[in-house]
């Protein structure tokens, strides 16, 4: 046989699991989308049909709606840890899981009078709004031995108005652009960041507060950081979680530039001062890097922060 | 000729324009991305390809950034009254200009440790993120003499996790659903609302505070609702916010319901108490309605919330 | 009170409905979104929450997969016409309905070698591949006793490289555009038709081969046509389709002009003889006209191209 | 330092450049999307944001549609490779240089009016539709010694109506799913293949030969395969390419499993013999996988048939 088989995977995708947890007349949401991905002895299926070491998608499918029920979802990854041991060890034929989650971000809507972010006596306990346009992401990776937990989040928009410069560059025959002293700096912020956890014999990290603390250290690493380059930017945010959270060994960053071209008023005899900007959509500038504890191996794919 | 010209309007949709606003060291953004639509002698330009009667639309473009500067951007509705009055007024053969606008939230990123919410000492003042997934929305209307100005939003994703039953309906020969008692509702909110301004004669109203009184009668009305149908739901939101609102006369809404199904865990020898549900993307069911201050006429289009 | 309910209406939204036809081995098949919008006395439910005059929307759900069965799906229009007929003849609170159909167009994978076009002896008969961006659509509407029949297409995207030209146009203060002897003309087409087709006493026409012809003719003007702005094309276009098929009263346009900037290469000294164009996403110009048969009433909404 | 930086790259992403060839008064489309992505000595601009060893994305950007000029557009690979050779071959810093292209397809309107795919003597030479969903893509990667040229689609939506069973797979506790001997097989081809063209020693491939015959392969063995399993129409779609193109090496693909279920419709006293389907969104199956000659180390990575 002159092909073979090489690295393959299946499992059902994008399962949007909703789970309402009560607390007395206070009900807490987690909102899932969650996809599974298996690998194994997987040969006859390719080569002749034959499904007798198939778990069909439809059973991972379900399997991901008793889950929730079975062992509720404190975290996105401990719910895929869960899940990923569960198929490991559940399955002979099935040697390694993937467990993809993100997660959305729901807040309570305050019907106290003064002040909309209060959540004070007038709460209502079972009304929420979506919150914010980012998303959570995680991936768990099991073998039956070691656990890979990559966490982070994508579609965070941000923008410094100032602080922002780009010079010194190399000009070669095709540059014409401007040097500029100071420039608005935008970005979606996309990010994976991996846990050294790997081993059921570790303690595991608090999901919730590593997330929380990774996202806060990078907001402000992005607002205090005093730019030459969207590149030193992205440095800045990836060695402060580095530096303040031990559970963490590397992160990758996808940034794009999104570009806010200042808009030429004079001939229509104004002056932009800094003001009136244009918001381009295509093409951008894409700086795509990972930064690492010194030591540690890098295990995060180039392009893992695109998906 | 047998075939003749019905109702035209042309221009430059979706400029995008950001204005930064300095207040000392303390920084300001507006981010709108304006839709210009431009109606009158055209007839010409139709028939024969005559452009005399013409602005083209990179004209209107660049009118939308420098206005930008030359008015400022004190909200929208208000940039797009001085759009629309140039347009009508300075041009002869420009009858009627409708100045459509998308607003996009930002909200500062604090970097004091307490709270993360907390606008503090240690703020930094010209760094932002984007606030929410849903977009304010106005279309501002001129005709040389009326305005007319219908404001609103859409993409409000909420929740109600009880509080929501739908009994006692039709049943036809198709009819398979079974009643429910404790349902979760949830939406994505599109709404638009009229004001009764519509003179130079008249007080303006304040379109800042007018929008954000409006959004939040709005939320209160769906979190405070014990709902029968997503019908009331809706109903109880429009009366809400024209109750309270005396300058807005017209509301209307479209509200997927956005379906949450119990999923039947007993397969797997699991009760589910309306604890784990599958969050459906289609079909959904659709809910439109206009609701009105008693006595005025209807003049938001049906489809308008669908835009 | 106050408040007063406006025009509402109800109804499952997008139902994904694929139906396949077997003549002997040869497949066909049917891929349609169904949405199903119904008004009548509706009040109670508004006001009170009272669903006794509300078929539900899972029972719209599934009377239009039960209607795939029961009627086949000869055409989009034949196939909404039978299901708007239903919902308001057998249901007394029922009085208008409205469907809308958005139809996917499918072509035969062919094996044999010569020409991956050509339908031979070496077809095979149950193999398919989506054909084309453009989506099909149509809406039928019915009181009990009219009917009106709306059709048309969105996201047909064309383009001359060539044929078109932009001057003469109205110059302000604001206008920096340059005049264009050469340009190209890029659109995605959005365009709905009308039929005179309004009572069961009519003939009803071939709605196949109207959409067919339609929207040929409707391609012809554009490739013919020696353009002198995007208003006189589309004028063009309209007016083809309604002196060509007498069952078209009204037509109504929304046409993006899809800017293709010619670069600047001269930094660089090269010469850019109307060879490379930035295709840019936004801004965008957007032309939008109704074109009617002389005497009648236009009908189809300003907005309805957007949809 | 406790954090150093790993891989890294940055580039102009998504610079959309249409490209007119004209022979006599026929006109020639090439309509691409390309990013470009550059590495090498890039510590200093992530340490301290020293831009002394970066050529600007502005000027990448340039240099895109100043190539388009200079070399022309052959095909999407032969113009990627252009790009890389430059970057790499000019700038001291770059050492390595990856290209990736989207292809859009534009066919011509023809205006004969026997049959509307015909290109006849009435054929307007300078008119054009866009053809298909589907995108060609390929990534063109140099290191100034070896190249890598990735190749494929994504979008191709295909369906088989019969002829695909789904049987003998393994049952757990959380398995429902009933067996299958007649279903509907449908998927958005997402392929990726790879040349085994490395090195300007080789003779290269004729880029637009290769790729509509390994698209043709892949269409046939879809479309001739009795399907026991995706897994087995994958690896048969794989291995017939691998097959009949001795130029590849390797293909890796991304299969949704997009589900058509049966509706029931027994409730309504209907007998569903495979006519009527519900086509669902999410959940999806999803298969991926790799099939390589016999012999050869696989090197497309496992996500990139998602980007």
């Amino acid at each position: 046989m002159p092909t073979i088989l090489g690295q393959n995977q299946y499992g059902k995708a994008e399962n949007r699991v909703v789970k309402i947890t009560r607390d007395g007349d206070t009900h807490h949401i987690k909102d899932l989308n969650v996809s599974v991905a298996l690998s194994g002895d997987m040969d006859d299926v390719h080569y002749s049909g034959s499904n007798a070491n198939v778990l069909p998608t439809d059973t991972t499918k379900n399997t991901v709606f008793a889950f929730a029920k079975e062992h509720g979802i404190e975290s996105a990854e401990q719910f895929g840890i869960h899940l990923a041991r569960h198929f490991v060890s559940s399955q002979e034929p099935i040697h390694r899981a993937r467990i993809r989650i993100e997660e959305y971000a729901w807040e309570r809507i305050a019907t106290s009078d003064g002040n909309s972010k209060f959540i004070g006596a007038d709460e209502v306990k079972h009304s929420f709004a979506r919150k914010g346009m980012e998303t959570r992401v995680s991936q768990i990776t099991y073998d039956g031995e070691n656990w890979e937990v990559i966490s982070g989040l994508k579609d965070l928009t941000v923008m410094n108005s100032t602080n922002s410069e780009f010079w010194g560059y190399v000009k070669d025959k095709y540059t014409t652009l401007k040097e500029a002293y100071d420039r608005i700096l935008a970005t979606d912020v996309s990010a994976r960041w991996r846990y050294n956890w790997t081993s059921d014999e570790q303690r595991m990290p608090n999901w919730e507060k590593s997330y929380e603390q990774a996202r806060k250290h990078m907001l402000h690493a992005f607002a205090e950081t005093y730019s030459l380059s969207l590149q030193q930017t992205l440095y800045q945010m990836g060695s402060r979680i580095i530096n303040s959270r031990s559970e963490i060994d590397e992160i990758r960053f996808s940034l794009p530039n999104n570009h806010h071209f200042l808009v030429d008023l004079e001939p229509f005899g104004l002056k932009n001062d800094n003001e009136v900007y244009f918001a381009a959509d295509r093409p951008y500038g894409l700086i795509e890097a990972t930064v690492l504890r010194d030591g540690v191996e890098p295990k995060i794919p180039v392009d893992m922060t695109n998906l």
